[in-house]
């Protein structure tokens, strides 16, 4: 199967999570990418946990595994002259390059984007960073839950008057892969026909700011600052997460469905609600929320989630349980849109991964190599590009260089 | 300005979040976006609050303005065999089609993938729904809140041992919108060469599974059902919010950096920690939270979070202040990337848009057109287009077809 990048080549330099999860996209719509590391180091990712035990007897990363299928793994010293240009050998081909060191980083190395484009004219080359390529933050040290911090979304993320709260998967990272992924695929659209490059500078504060448009919407509107709210809405009830007697559901009425909350009053054994005057439309009902909540509560308490489930779908309330992972993992539409995938595994026997939600009718994306082991085609990727012979690799492997 | 997407057409007739968020992307980045609503109603985000009064009187919606620049406003009836007419005559010149209604309507409009590619085999037809088109709950009614809670992502967002936590911005609906945007700039890319559309099936649901890559990689590799932590680490600390004097600081200390946490214990008043066999490393000194939270919590109490800024950021420890919005609108490095852009606005005297994150060097995205009334361009649309002269038009538009 070869998706819609098939024929496009990814030099990626990035580690961690926000880089990787930008060639992992690019990796799973048919892009090569060339996964980069440093010699006997590698992505500091591949020392991170949990671990699975392969073939080997050697512990491999399940955190670097949910990252990094689908690419070939090089190690080239960057910081040695020889080392720096063979990478520029390689970018002189390349399509795209992707990085996500500190800032200046690349310029010390002598590989910032004015060297690559003298070589390679055509090159789209990507810097993510926490803050960004210039401003005031530019060298500070940043880490997903500091931009979560800095952006505001931590802030209107948990319970009303309760400590604010992260979000519990690395957003500030995966929002930055995505628009960076985004940037690359429509400069790649570009240079078809303008046939140059450029180069993209991501920030992941930028990105956190940008998916908080509803919120800064709201602050230029009304001077409203947005807080947290639990599971809550702010305009409609019932619309939130309520206890059930083995585990949460998720009900949401929005304003407008008066027919749904008749519904739902005579559900929950309230059909007095119906003509109550205090709880006419969503807005009103939402003002009512100290009597309304503990009432509904209390109501759901009686049934587990799989019974109300059963009651409110057919009457085509919006609801859903509040699954945990394993619940998540079990359920039968991600089973069905197949986003769980288990391949066998070289070397750890098999291994589940999450599949790409990008479903394209005619160049579907798909996952075709397993996590590569550090350094596992340095050879095949000297020879095939670079032409290199093997007592030349053989050097440069004795020198550290790669 | 003219962005990477410089004669990109995009025909659109989502409404609400997750299209609009994807359309505006695109149009950002410089496609021509004409945005496609029902005739006297138009996409129900128009009368989702808060909303700005204009200098006709009238209401504008903030939230409707905040995912609408950069398009233009088409009213056509789909339902009406001129009007679904209407609209395969402008299919046939467009490059993208983006529709999120639930899955089977542009069936039943008789606008489907099918019927568009019959005219128009270049089309790319994105459709964007709470499950996917296929699969058990393709039917469903979705709605963010819906799909944070079946994914799992609110079972790891929220305080331990406290209710599920809903993510503060509507991350189901911006993450669909954001793989949506990269399968469409792929698929746009992969025409140049192939010349042929094709359809993508995003769903919700699939793409919050996605972005949860971590919490599903440690259930498959250890069968850990990952859960809430509040702003904490699983394996680190310090690594979470603290309160301070005035306000939430996040210290993010993590494993291997124990010069980081040697400055840290001198800063906070606790030198003695260095030598302590109970904290000498990240996951040490987690076992150890329960003796240590309190103790640096009630440390940081004693100064603001500016003071505390200023002494950890020059020992180069990741930190950064919980800010609130108005608190991030102000930010320094915020304002340095034009994150938030006021423009002149015709109607409104001023409007304040959160801009676009893709960073671009040589093609720019911009926000040139403000969020259009409804039906505004409709005239211009049609005359440009399809070459309708003005009396046919005003049949239309007296027949209530546009």
């Amino acid at each position: 199967m070869v998706g819609p990048l098939n024929g496009v080549q990814v030099l990626d330099l990035s580690w961690i999570l926000s880089g990787p999860y930008c060639t992992m996209v690019l990796g799973d719509m048919g892009a090569e990418v060339i996964k980069v590391e440093r010699p006997g180091v590698g992505d500091g990712a591949r020392g991170t946990g949990p671990f699975l035990t392969n073939s080997e007897g050697v512990q491999e990363s399940a955190y670097f595994g949910s990252l990094n299928r689908n690419k070939s793994a090089v190690t080239i010293d960057l910081s040695h002259p020889e080392g720096s240009e063979l990478f520029l050998k390689l970018a002189s081909q390349a399509d795209v390059i992707v990085e996500n060191f500190t800032p200046g980083t690349m310029d010390r190395f002598g590989l910032g984007y004015v060297e690559v484009n003298k070589r390679n004219p055509r090159i789209i080359y990507c810097s993510i960073s926490g803050f960004g390529q210039t401003g005031p933050y530019a060298d500070r040290p940043a880490l997903d839950i500091v931009v979560q911090a800095m952006s505001g979304i931590m802030s209107i993320t948990g319970e009303p008057g309760r400590p604010p709260v992260r979000v519990g998967t690395s957003i500030g990272d995966i929002t930055a892969g995505l628009f960076a992924t985004i940037g690359i695929c429509a400069a790649l659209r570009e240079r078809e026909h303008s046939g140059l490059g450029q180069m993209l500078d991501i920030s992941m504060l930028d990105c956190q700011v940008a998916i908080l448009e509803n919120a800064f919407g709201r602050l230029f509107a009304t001077g409203e600052i947005a807080e947290p709210l639990g599971t809550r809405h702010p305009a409609a009830t019932p619309f939130q997460a309520f206890p059930t007697k083995d585990g949460w559901l998720v009900v949401a009425i929005f304003g407008g469905n008066e027919a749904q909350w008749h519904l739902f009053c005579v559900a929950v054994g309230h059909p007095e609600w119906i003509d109550d005057d205090r709880f006419q439309n969503a807005w009103d009902r939402t003002q009512q929320i100290d009597v309304l909540e503990p009432a509904i509560t209390e109501a759901m308490l009686c049934r587990t989630t799989q019974e109300w489930l059963d009651e409110l779908l057919p009457m085509g309330i919006p609801c859903g349980p509040v699954n945990n992972i394993r619940q998540a993992e079990q359920d039968p539409q991600i089973r069905h849109r197949k986003m769980l995938i288990t391949r066998k595994h070289e070397r750890t026997g098999e291994w589940t991964h999450v599949n790409t939600p990008i479903k394209f009718s005619r160049t579907p994306g798909s996952i075709r190599l397993d996590p590569p082991r550090l350094s596992e085609h340095t050879d095949e990727i000297l020879q095939r590009y670079l032409h290199l012979d093997p007592a030349e690799i053989a050097r440069l492997v004795t020198e550290k260089i790669v």
